[in-house]
C-alpha cells in the first residue's frame, strides 16, 4: 500500500477529525507530504475537511474499484485476495484467461473501470462507457469435468441477482437463461464464462460479469437502448459499484463452495422462481440450428428443457433465446 | 528464407551438383560467401560434397524438424503453413495455446526438438530427451461445443496410428482408448488435446502429440521402462521424424475437414479395429471415482462403453483406463 492510500486508511478507520501530527508520525513524513497526500485523495474524489488544529476527516469517498475501496468490503477467504484494478482493458475476462495460464490462485480477481472492446456470449459486443458499469472477472479451478462448467454459469447468474436485490432493490428481477439478469425484461448483467480445460477436466473457468450499473438510458447505443437498462435507471438514483461488488464477491465465493460439495441442486429453487423462459413460448439458437418451443423446465443439471412443437421435449444445455410470446 | 536455407533449397531441388557461380549469382554474393553458407549448412548435419568445377551436392539431410526440412514435405492448405520451430520449450501445447489466444490462424503448428516439461493428460510428466522424439502442436478452430472436442482426441488417434503405420511398418500397432498409441502393447505416442471455450461452444482445441521416435530403450526412466516403447525399438533402426510429421500433418488436415463435415463415424471402424480395450477387462479412473467393467464398444460419439460387474452399461467420456485382465 502506498502513503496515500494509508492515509485513506487512517481516515477511514477514524471516521473523525486525525491530527496532521499523528499523520505525519504514522507515516514518517512531513506536513507537507501529509498535505500532498491529502490533495491526491481530494483529486480522486475524496471530500476531506481539513480543519486548522484538528486535523482531516474522511466525508465521503468516491465510486471507485481500486482495491482500497473493495477489500475493505470482502470477508471471503479468497476470492478478491489477489485483486487487480485496471482503469480501462478490453477485456477482464482475456486478462484474468491469461493470468490463469500462468498460474494465478484460485479466487484472482481483474477488475476494470472501463471495458473498450468487452466480449459477450459469441463475441458480441457488451456496451461499457468509463466509471459507470462493473466488469470483474473471477479466476477459479473447479475439479470438474468441461461439461459441468455452464452450471457455475447458473450459479453465478442466482448470486448476480441477488447482489442486484441487495444492492438496488427493485422489483421484477430476473434470470433469463443461461446467462443474464434482466430487471423488467431489459438486460442489465450479462454473465460470461470461458474455460480453459482438456478433454478430462477443467483447468480455470473464468467467471466474468458485467452490470449496467450507473449508465444513464441515453448513454447505450440506439440499438440496444429499447432492450437493456441500467440499475440506476430502475432505482432512480446512482448505486454503489464498489458495494455492488463486494457483495457480489462475498456470496460468489460461498456459492462456489457449495455448489462444490452439492452440485446445482441448491441453485435451482433460484433459478425456477426467478426465471423469465420458464412457460414462454422460445426460440432458442444453438451452433448450427435453432429450436422453437416452451420452455418447460430446467433439468437438475441446468439444462433447458424445451418441448418442441412437434411434443418431443429436448434437453439443451447452452443456446441464445428470444422470447416469442411478447 | 535466410541465404543458407535458399542455398539449401536450390541444392535439394537439383539433387546433383550445383556449381558455386550459379550459386553466387543466384544469392549474388561472393564465392567465400556460398562456402561460408555451405559449411554451416555441413555444422548442421548436411552431408554436402563439394567438387572443384562441379560445384556442391547434397548428399543427405539430417533430420531435423525446422521449416526447411518439414514444409517441403506438406501437401496441406492450411496446417503448418504458419510453423513455428523451437530448440527447446517446456510444452508445445502451452505455445500453441498462447498463440491461438493471441489470434493466430487454423492449422498454426508448434514444433519442438526437445521438450523440457512435457505435460501428459491429467498433467503427468511426458519423457522427452532431445532431438529424438516428435513434440508437435496444431491449433484448431472447429465450431463445436465444447462437448464435442473430445471427439477431434479420437480423430488424432487414429491419424496418428495411420502415420506411424506409415513411416514406421510394425504389426500391433493398437489405440488405446481415449489418447494413447501403443505397439505390441507399450505406449509410443500419446495425445493431449486442451482448449479454449466458452459455454456454448470451442474457441480453440489445440491437439498435442508426442511419439517417441529414436529413443533407445535405455533411455527411458526405469518406472516407464516397461510400459513404454519407441518406433526405432519396434523397427529397429532409425525413423525420420520430418518424414513422419509430414505425413501426420497432412492426414490430419484432411481427417479434420471430414470429422467437421460428417462427424466421427467415419473414424469409428478404425477406432474399433485396432483398439487396445474392446473386449477386456478394465478399471477406468475419472475425476473422482473408478468403474470396473468390460470394454464393450465404442458410441457413435466415441464414448467408452463399459459394462460394470453388475451388468449395467455406463458411457464413459474420458478417463484414464487400465487393462486388468493381462
Amino acid at each position: 500500500m502506498g502513503k496515500t492510500e494509508r492515509i485513506l486508511t487512517i481516515l477511514r478507520q477514524s471516521g473523525d477529525f486525525v491530527s496532521g501530527t499523528l499523520l505525519c508520525e504514522e507515516l514518517g513524513v512531513s506536513r507537507t507530504a501529509v498535505w500532498k497526500h491529502v490533495n491526491k485523495l481530494r483529486e480522486r474524489g475524496y471530500c476531506i475537511t481539513s480543519v486548522r488544529h484538528r486535523g482531516h476527516r474522511l466525508d465521503s469517498s468516491p465510486d471507485l474499484l481500486v482495491p482500497e475501496e473493495v477489500i475493505p468490503r470482502l470477508q471471503t477467504d479468497r476470492f478478491g485476495r489477489d485483486y487487480r484494478f485496471l482503469e480501462e482493458t478490453v477485456s477482464t475476462n482475456a486478462v484474468a484467461s491469461r493470468l490463469a495460464n500462468e498460474g494465478c490462485p484460485e479466487g484472482a480477481v481483474v477488475v476494470a473501470d472501463a471495458q473498450s472492446g468487452g466480449r459477450g456470449r459469441l463475441s458480441r459486443v457488451w456496451f461499457s462507457p468509463p466509471s459507470s458499469n462493473l466488469h470483474v472477472s473471477v479466476v477459479l479451478r473447479p475439479e470438474v469435468a468441461p461439461g459441468q462448467a455452464p452450471q457455475m454459469a447458473l450459479v453465478t447468474a442466482v448470486v448476480l441477482r441477488r447482489a442486484i436485490q441487495t444492492s438496488a432493490p427493485c422489483p421484477d428481477i430476473s434470470i433469463k437463461w443461461p446467462n443474464d439478469v434482466l430487471i423488467a425484461g431489459r438486460k442489465v448483467g450479462g454473465i460470461l464464462c470461458e474455460m480453459g480445460a482438456d478433454m478430462d477436466r477443467v483447468k480455470h473457468l473464468v467467471v466474468g460479469v458485467g452490470v449496467n450499473v450507473n449508465t444513464s438510458l441515453e448513454d447505450f447505443p440506439p440499438e440496444i437502448g429499447d432492450q437493456a437498462t441500467s440499475l440506476c435507471t430502475a432505482v432512480g438514483h446512482e448505486v454503489r459499484r464498489s458495494r455492488l461488488l463486494g457483495t457480489f464477491l462475498n456470496d460468489l465465493e460461498s456459492a462456489y463452495d457449495v455448489w462444490r460439495s452439492d452440485g446445482l441442486a441448491p441453485f435451482l429453487p433460484e433459478l425456477r422462481d426467478y426465471s423469465t423462459l420458464l412457460g414462454r413460448h422460445v426460440a432458442l439458437t444453438q451452433l448450427s440450428e435453432t429450436l422453437e418451443g416452451i420452455a418447460e423446465d430446467l433439468s437438475p443439471d441446468g439444462a433447458l428443457l424445451l418441448r418442441l412443437t412437434d411434443g418431443q421435449l429436448r434437453e439443451v444445455l447452452c443456446g441464445d433465446v428470444h422470447i416469442l410470446d411478447y
